[in-house]
């Protein structure tokens, strides 16, 4: 293949696995491109990003500008949806040949023959040219042919508004262009949410009833008042009453036992079906519409798997895998044996028509007012599933959002994000320590899975009462909050246990004794304390403050006590700048010398700088780089706003 | 689109540009293979390596193995061309039915409906199984039926042999497969080849006689003794005669002047002619066969540029550009003007044939017996047309080698690697320090440089007089010279210059006084100095070492002494392994105590090893993983053969 093109691009970033998958933003964030664009010898190269939205037709240009090791241009992405984007390159003839001219008139060279050349770059830049301009080119094709008019021909040669004009109609010669990528948009909610978890069922005000949704409604001004916008509810289909499990994850049901909300479906119906004792579809109906009303958006659990006698079952046995016995295969990780739940058997003749049915579950609940699911155990269903499924949800529900609860190995979770998932659970419920959370953060937020990976994290869930937690004292739980709702724009917590602080685990494990996930618990839900207090005021200030509502932009600070961490966060448009100190030590009072970053606060050794705590309202002036923080365990962190 | 495929395979390597280019290797050379191979749920996945030369149409298969942190299989490429490979994943869904009974079993658990779905995975096997095998597995189908044999059943159903049978067929269901990348297999000298360069004008033994083939030809046999193996020549074609260029590059030249070599062209014709003053094809092709059986390839320049008077310019004129004046445009970087070389106009419309004529050059040179290239600037030439043109002579005539004389920024160094250029010149020749050296040695064989790029160490050129060698002493040429051919396995020298020692400069430059590329120079060509004594039995030592004749293995040695640099280098197969500590003070003895690679060599501290320096034949004895070392200017290196 003979193939002319004299630019070379290549290293193009971000893209992930060579444009395989898109990269994620959401309205208005910034994609900056950079690239290697070579070309051969030493003429004047040019290159710039092209892009547009899906539903646009015309490609918009940015150029690019050479940087110290590698090219770059950056766009907004104003719209939900895909945008492409790829990046061309060519030689400038135009501003090489006045850029040689320039190089002979200041050796005193002759330049007749050269400004008879430059006619045909001043001729074909016209066609583009606005009116003055044209008159302005026109003028220069007469005076480079005329000897008498050399002395203004050399001058204008080398003008500045011929410059101008040449850099901004290129003649695009032997252009070279890169392949396609993609960004995919989302909603600011996909970087930025606050979430509050709990179990329909224990939603009752009476001890020992079942919950409901009308119960839950009730709870909703409550859950608003503490500044959460997403409040995310475990199964609540039908729960299968063929082998349900009792309290505490005992094989035998006792009667009353109500199992887990993950044994899904029943008589009573399937995954597109409500359990009859949380009430009917209207009721749910209206507990959405009364939470959007106060801000919340109410988020689904979409667990694929069936209890035995789920309707699918009997109506699609070929999506379950039957065994030489005639039984139908449960879940089993051997030797053990979960005969409450039946996988779905992926790899069924019949897939296309599971796949649908799975992707119309989801149209039935987006109809009903639901965008954003809380997928339970992703990492055990295909891959390639999610990548189908989530493209074809975003394709009719640009609007929705997918988070993965997947609690795995490292690249099994990247790869989830990188399939589609708007947000992920991470390692924080296990990062404890200085060294840990800032590997991890460093990790999530400066590697390209800042380009595919929200981290959204979680102090605990239903699933995890990690070690630290345990017994532990209301400094420990505010440090936990604080931490994840400040290092991370997007947070959540498994509520009414984290904030009353109900850590009793089953010894020796990270999990909740008298699990709610297989029983009824009952909650004083408008008992008041200090952590709910701080709660609220962490998810006001993560309102009111940009610098909190996206990850990435955090640069940890040097502060010289292991029980510190410090780190400064800023939007991207630097008008919201905080810097945030937290006490890792629940028990005593630590104090350290803070050194601020003043490279990236762009300020000098001595500037006065004024930072107001956020919850105290202290005000502290700042005259030095390195500065004396001291935090006691009973209210361990400053979100300090920086004044300059 | 729907895709059932359980596995991901990503992130393989080597590949360069994600497949764009083919990675390089020699004959028999090993290509390990690594990638992430993901699979959802806990099923057992397996993954493989295909591989294939071009001439093959079945692949061969090498299965993949979980490693720390990716999956990794190696193969051999023992012929020269291209040949694909590729990563294929699958689950194993047997491996995984033995898996999952063998906990049960080891639970107590009754096993008869799992005996019975062991049936077909038995069955699926039997296809491809070996008479034996096939005998065996009846077998196992029988019983695993029989209740009467369930004991029998449950030992064999968990055994060895059905393991290793099931792990040799898999059934590959849903395979998912990476796409193919190539590999590039070329000779050995590829990757070692020892270079002389002289001027064939300059190798008369009478002074002021212009120097013949014929003269070059009696100058074969000292090139062999000392051991090089290919002899480079700049250009041979007919010298300009138009614009010709005096001694030390003076614009016009007077008479008797003999032009740079590199001004190809007159009336004597182009780049398949031979300057008449040099001989004739017959006289050249004697040359070629002679150094042949000495075991010297002769190596051309390919520098694609022409003097005013090439017939290229009357016959071809639109593959130059042409002034609004009428005259040809010359080479010039502004205000510089080279008026004896007329670039080629790659942009020509007649590029087909321009291109077509450049390859058709190679073809003649090569029908001549040339099978070795230099690229004189090849950076100054579009990489797109390298790649082209190396791909059609490589399809013909795959023992071809071409080397890049790009001294220029590092990405474009490396992109003329990436389109195919079997080796490339490097900084070698200003890294002089220690830090320097290991730095740029890391970065090309640490990296992924070293799946493309090979490196060619020069310490001079008839470009280059870097300061370090000007007026510098013997222990400095000695010193460079092993550097050059002990950290690469490509090295070359100009050689009467560097052996003699002759390194005038033009003041204030890195460049030669008096440059041969401007006039004929005169040798004493077959004066004997300790310098060709040392450098012979360097060329020696790589001809007899394996370690030499590779540049990726190499560890550099803790040494404590910043003008001691200590390294460790050995063959793949580990049966000849080197320690060459080198002296970089030319002037001073230096000592130090050099840490020995334990772990590399896997030994361990008290080891008693045997280490016997190659240019003395002196042995010593070392217990220790510290070690003295001490070494004079005057013969400033040891090359250990280590005997363990």
């Amino acid at each position: 293949m003979k193939n002319q093109e004299r630019v070379v691009i290549e290293n193009i970033a971000p893209t992930i696995n060579n444009g395989d998958f898109y990269i994620k933003r959401v309205v208005n964030e910034i994609v900056t491109v950079t690239a290697d664009i070579l070309s051969d010898g030493h003429d004047i190269t040019a290159a710039a990003v092209l892009y547009k939205h899906e539903k646009e037709k015309k490609w918009k240009e940015v150029r690019m500008h050479p940087g110290h090791n590698n090219w770059q241009a950056s766009f907004v992405v104003e719209k939900q949806g895909y945008y492409s984007y790829k990046v061309v390159g060519w030689i400038d003839y135009a501003l090489n040949w006045q850029h040689g001219i320039e190089r002979k008139i200041a050796d005193n060279q002759h330049v007749n023959s050269e400004l008879l050349e430059g006619i045909s770059y001043v001729n074909k830049c016209e066609l583009k040219a606005t009116a003055s301009e044209k008159k302005y080119l026109k003028h220069l094709a007469d005076i480079f042919a005329d000897a008498n008019a050399y002395q203004e021909s050399i001058t204008e040669a080398v003008s500045e508004r011929l410059h101008r004009i040449f850099y901004n109609y290129p003649e695009k010669i032997l252009l070279n262009s890169s392949k396609e990528f993609q960004v995919y948009v989302d909603r600011l909610k996909a970087r930025f949410s606050t979430w509050y978890e709990f179990f329909p069922r224990s939603a009752s005000q009476k001890n020992g009833v079942h919950g409901t949704f009308k119960d839950c409604e009730k709870l909703l001004p409550r859950v608003s008042d503490m500044g959460f916008d997403t409040l995310y509810f475990p199964p609540v289909h039908p729960i299968g009453e063929v082998n349900r499990k009792g309290k505490n994850n005992t094989t035998e049901a006792l009667k009353g036992d109500v199992g887990s909300t993950w044994g899904i479906g029943s008589k009573y119906g399937g995954h597109k079906d409500l359990h009859p004792q949380l009430g009917t579809i209207e009721d749910f109906k209206s507990l959405i519409k009364t939470a959007n009303e106060l801000g919340i958006e109410i988020a689904m659990d979409y667990a694929l798997q069936a209890a035995p006698d789920h309707p699918w079952v009997k109506e699609h046995p070929s999506w379950f895998k039957w065994r030489p016995d005639g039984t139908v295969q449960y879940a089993e990780n051997p030797p053990k044996k979960y005969q409450d739940i039946l996988p779905i058997y992926w790899e069924s003749e019949d897939f296309k028509n599971l796949w649908d049915e799975c992707l119309d579950t989801l149209f039935y609940w987006i109809n009903c007012g639901i965008n954003v699911f809380r997928v339970d155990n992703p990492h055990t269903k295909p891959f390639y599933f999610w990548n189908w499924i989530i493209n074809e949800v975003k394709a009719k529900h640009p609007d929705v959002l997918f988070l993965a609860e997947a609690f795995t190995a490292p690249k099994i979770m990247q790869q989830l994000g990188k399939q589609g998932y708007s947000q992920s659970y991470t390692y924080f419920t296990w990062r404890n320590n200085k060294h840990e959370i800032t590997e991890y953060v460093e990790e999530l937020t400066k590697t390209d899975q800042c380009e595919y990976m929200r981290p959204n994290f979680w102090p605990n869930t239903p699933d995890i009462n990690p070690f630290h937690l345990q017994h532990a004292n209301e400094s420990k739980h505010i440090q936990r909050y604080v931490l994840a709702a400040t290092l991370s724009s997007n947070v959540g917590i498994y509520g009414p246990v984290f904030e009353h602080m109900m850590s009793n685990p089953i010894p020796g494990k990270e999990e909740y004794l008298n699990s709610e996930k297989f029983q009824i618990c009952n909650y004083d839900w408008f008992k008041e304390n200090n952590l709910i207090t701080i709660i609220s005021k962490i998810n006001k200030i993560r309102f009111e403050n940009e610098a909190l509502q996206q990850t990435n932009n955090i640069k940890f600070c040097n502060i010289n006590n292991d029980n510190l961490i410090a780190f400064y966060k800023w939007n991207d448009s630097k008008d919201s700048e905080l810097l945030i100190i937290i006490n890792l030590d629940e028990h005593y009072m630590q104090e350290g010398m803070l050194q601020l970053p003043l490279a990236e606060l762009g300020i000098g050794n001595h500037h006065h700088l004024k930072v107001k705590d956020l919850i105290t309202d202290n005000v502290y002036e700042w005259n030095n780089e390195w500065n004396f923080i001291q935090l006691h365990a009973s209210l361990p962190f400053h979100i300090f706003k920086i004044k300059k």
